[in-house]
């Protein structure tokens, strides 16, 4: 049976500040480090051995991928990075406060922008010097792909390229496999491996730096999901 | 200017001890942790900013590179691991202190395993438990490529085709590559880049945690060596 492993990073030190963190590069809180020790310790117990790691280009996704593999003795397994398992972009609204942007749009606004899969954030403008177009991690991507700001369905139109061109085929050819990432991403990647409906996607929360194991059959198909 | 940046990991929990340690997957110590942390800070401040990152299977490497990739916030820069970087093998010697070996061979012997360009020191054979013919990390070489011990000509040919196959063709690609890795390995790529021979290279010293910057022309012809 293969395995698939979604470990979603712990605590940021943003999350502490209740701001809006989306592509915002955020470094793992103390706590934040404490829960991807405890993810990589339970995968060493329950022996799982993968043969390979992919994270997203934010820090608090690579440093939990990082914890991981080293708390469970593997820090030698091949890590692939990509923009494509980057949390949600929450556009014009990274930054803010979640109170205070209720205070100012009112809480059903808010709401929406959170729990909705197909509204959009207002975005932000590439022109814009805190547009990710100017961040060097993005240099190398065709501008146009570079979003301003993305709902859950954006966010899974995304991730689901980097499904079928790596994690799928690592699966195919490989045992186990590992991808540290965010509430969002790995949200919208269970969507696509559970065919969740849009309604229902939003309902899913997927707990911090507890791992969460996929059983799959060799044609990818679902046998059995559980966390550790 | 092309960069090729190598860095030395620092002090390994074995050095201090003063064992031999090739394969042998011991942790950086504390003050190594402090020298890795010291050379990113070197590589922020000279600006260098890597396209890919290339370091060993042993962890000594791999967290060098993490922690300058951290401290020159560049977590997010690709980075590919190979066996093909790792310490020179110090064969049945691994794991025994060297003062205690230069008693029992004689400090001529010893010396002779230490800076001769081709002499191997005993071998470990594959079938004996200690062999890393047995260990995860290589389960899927030939086990024919695993080696019981190396002397520098022999690590330098092992590590040559992952100069040839990536370090070389990502500097024609690109502008700036790291490679963290170990003393053996290191001046192994060194010899290869300085034409150094086989006499001359046992002298050369590369000290741990000091960036090394081989400054190259498009044809990778070397312009400019110096450390940071």
């Amino acid at each position: 049976m293969k395995k698939l492993v979604f470990v979603r990073h712990g605590l940021s030190e943003w999350n502490a500040l209740n701001l809006f963190t989306g592509w915002e590069d955020v470094d793992l809180s103390e706590k934040g480090i404490e829960e991807a020790k405890e993810a990589g310790k339970k995968i060493k117990e329950h022996q799982i051995h993968f043969d390979i790691a992919y994270t997203s280009y934010l820090k608090r996704a690579i440093k939990t991928c990082h914890y991981i593999l080293e708390e469970s003795d593997q820090l030698w397994v091949p890590e692939v990075k990509s923009w494509r398992l980057n949390e949600r972009h929450y556009g014009a609204l990274q930054g803010l406060n979640k109170k205070e942007t209720a205070e100012k749009y009112g809480e059903e606004q808010v709401h929406e922008w959170r729990r909705s899969y197909d509204t959009l954030p207002p975005l932000i403008d590439p022109t814009e010097a805190k547009s990710a177009v100017h961040d060097p991690k993005y240099a190398k991507l065709d501008p146009h792909s570079i979003p301003g700001g993305e709902n859950l369905k954006v966010t899974l139109e995304r991730a689901l390229p980097f499904w079928e061109d790596h994690i799928a085929p690592s699966l195919i050819n490989q045992e186990a496999v590992l991808v540290a990432a965010h509430g969002n991403s790995l949200r919208a990647l269970c969507k696509h491996i559970e065919d969740i409906s849009d309604d229902d996607i939003m309902g899913l929360e997927i707990p911090t730096g507890q791992p969460l194991v996929y059983e799959l059959n060799d044609d990818l198909s679902l046998s059995k999901k559980y966390y550790l």
